[in-house]
């Protein structure tokens, strides 16, 4: 396939665009130029770390785009791709521009939907979802799922009186969380980012939030025995090897038998193979439960539930914001469920899931690369066997580009995979260039291809 | 002004709705039913404090909208009213479903507002901010003014090292700003909401935040030299009273004479009567100000700016979120601001304001009723002179609702009372109902007409 470089004139698509100090460096494309602009505005240039061009191919990702649609992304130079990373970080299943959310949303908009008095939606999702988790009997709503996470631990305190918070995984950046790293930056490694600076959390939360890892019900037995100051347990329910349901249960168990709240975190699990928490196939019920992007297909919205005798602590605390009060959020929530439920989403998913998975082992096949997968169907990553891993998947990045496909070690699976062809064109570029890649490979040649800094993985200052 | 209850089949506009259990109580409208139904599914029923209909009239206000355009709100029984208090608790400046934000974020919508890729428009509105505020060069987004408080803290604290904070003010719901009240419940009186329960809030926190009154530069010079472990001053530059010139320029100086990150929290005050932060007009640069809902007319979106010195800082910690990387925040932030400069809306907004007050003032002068007004021309707050306040307002919101008017001792003006004689329809409604009242008053008969409990102010279970 051979890429056309349009040229485009750039004071049209981009009037109020003003050169960045150190453009002189030649920068590959507009969106690398704006990239540049955005470090001078934007301390860290994205406001999430996972948009970071750091994390992909520094010098040649596209960094920003003109429009989406489905899996399809147009960059601001006119060029076209197929998105097989995480499609919105893992928020857009439905793909991006979905037709039913944006016309719920408009709906709100052209109807007002923010007002002094509430919106009935709130209440209609509140049914939704007390239906959808028949343990739940009541909600909070949020914008984030990081603000959820933490209006979840005020209430776990709230209704225990207790401080302490044991995690396992990654909760968002508040301080609560964070405060995790205040005995030591490792804590949190192995909690899906690593190395996150607790600078600017107040060292009175030291020794406040302690991490388990996934599986190790001993230690967490034990520290629930010895210390009576836990107010809850947070955990994503299934993250990288989806859930243990053993471990599930004696964490309930535990939880339990020593009055601690427990909390499942869903924001990237939940309404993805299942329609409502994944925990809902495990047999084991939280006390409260976290649903943040996967909600809302791209829409700012965010939910807790949870049992009546847990939630209503929150009655005992101040918990108030104005915009988690207008309707567009509900609305695309409430779109978006029906449309889980309708197009059967999670069996799709994992379909969608099991080609891709195909397409990467196929190609790796006839290349002679040995990968291996991790994550659920629905939330595949994959390593491919080599000394250098992050400089081949950063070449890697760099020649998917070239065949007009976005791709790193992370491949979720999205309903609009399933357009015109998008897993066939999947295929064609990757046996394409994993052959290429293992050819360099071989010959030690991946430097004199790789056009771009290799990637990193960790958090740091750009 | 006859109001006809018109009956509606309440299966097709509510077709989910479920009555509450205690709905025998036969509530006077639709949306008290849902009012009951809410409090069993949302603990407090609902999530921003100012929307309780236990603020304003508890048993007869509608508590729930249909649509809402301009300043006309029609609720879920058909009733129609105009809107004369605070107008989506002062988010809504231009009016509900303003055409130009709709039409802003729909074009956001389909073209995908979120994306694996960043948005142009999060530069272009980092562009906007400075080039308004010339003292600041870097900005963070969030998606609700408490979520950018926090940022504003944790960049504040990350950029000095230190921990405590002085707050003059309300900030929100989180942690770092209730724990103000875990030395006394006290603390935060005087702060806009009474009796804000610190519930849920580490122990550990007591101490850190420390709370100074609007005015009193002698305590926060004191303060700032007795504790070097102060790492920020947040404050809002103008609440009551509008902006104290001298105060600020003191706060500033102090701040910078002991390393102290001054923060403006212009959620309430931003883009009302200047189109940037009003402390443009005080003459007093902060190191970081925190904009929130009055920049988007409804859409959740908050910012902050800052100096790059103080900014940079946010590089070495960990702030990140999906969600504050959609684009129909900025889109509807950019939009608004363009509309503001374009309407000159904020003289719009103090010539609203005086007429607001006129319109009080002279029914409360033909009635023998003496007044006294708060807040700034656009942000208008007021109260009558009786032993009973709170009962002679509560009737005030019922008689005014009977009018067709939705109306508190919290009036804040809107561009959208300028259409069709809203402010017309205001004088008239209040002329009749202040006169009705004092003669009720003037014969002790306020009971008599009363068809629900008083109203309080504080926050309370509900």
């Amino acid at each position: 396939m051979v890429r056309i470089k349009v040229m485009l004139d750039y004071s049209k698509i981009l009037p109020w665009y003003k050169p960045a100090a150190n453009e002189s460096l030649k920068c590959v494309s507009k969106g690398q130029g704006l990239y540049q602009r955005a470090k001078e505005l934007i301390p860290g240039a994205t406001h999430l770390f996972g948009k970071r061009a750091e994390l992909y191919a520094p010098d040649v990702w596209p960094c920003y785009y003109k429009r989406a649609k489905g899996c399809t992304i147009w960059d601001l130079d006119g060029n076209k791709y197929l998105d097989f990373t995480m499609v919105g970080i893992g928020a857009c299943t439905l793909g991006y521009a979905d037709r039913d959310i944006t016309s719920a949303v408009h709906k709100e908009l052209v109807s007002g939907n923010l007002c002094t008095l509430n919106s009935p939606l709130e209440v209609q999702l509140a049914e939704k979802l007390a239906e959808l988790h028949p343990w739940s009997q009541m909600v909070r709503y949020a914008r984030t799922g990081g603000e959820m996470a933490s209006i979840a631990i005020r209430i776990a305190r709230a209704s225990t009186g207790k401080s302490k918070i044991i995690i396992c995984g990654y909760h968002g950046w508040h301080d609560w969380y964070l405060s995790a790293n205040l005995a030591s930056q490792k804590c949190l490694d192995g909690h899906l980012l690593q190395g996150l600076q607790p600078n600017g959390v107040p060292r009175e939360l030291q020794g406040l939030t302690i991490p388990v890892k996934y599986g190790d019900a001993d230690s967490l037995k034990m520290l629930l025995r010895a210390d009576h100051d836990i107010a809850a347990v947070v955990m994503e329910p299934s993250r990288e090897q989806g859930y243990d349901k053993v471990f599930l249960s004696q964490v309930r168990e535990e939880c339990s038998r020593h009055s601690v709240v427990l909390i499942f975190d869903e924001t990237t699990s939940g309404f993805r193979e299942y329609c409502g928490g994944i925990h809902m196939l495990s047999g084991t019920a939280p006390d409260l439960c976290i649903f943040g992007k996967t909600i809302s297909n791209g829409i700012p919205m965010a939910a807790l539930i949870g049992t009546r005798s847990v939630m209503e602590a929150a009655q005992s605390t101040f918990i108030s914001s104005t915009y988690w009060t207008e309707s567009i959020g509900p609305a695309a929530a409430l779109e978006f469920i029906k449309k889980h439920q309708r197009l059967n989403l999670g069996t799709v998913l994992e379909q969608v899931g099991e080609r891709i998975r195909n397409n990467i082992q196929t190609a790796c096949n006839s290349s002679g690369l040995e990968v291996t997968f991790n994550g659920t169907k629905a939330l595949t990553s994959f390593s491919i066997v080599h000394h250098d891993w992050p400089k081949m998947l950063t070449l890697f990045t760099q020649m998917m580009m070239n065949q007009g496909v976005l791709a790193s070690d992370r491949s979720y699976s999205n309903y609009s995979h399933t357009f015109s062809g998008a897993l066939r064109k999947h295929r064609t570029a990757i046996t394409d260039v994993l052959g290429r890649i293992a050819l360099y490979a071989s010959r030690d040649e991946l430097d004199n291809v790789l056009r771009t800094r290799v990637k990193t993985s960790s958090f740091g200052r750009i």
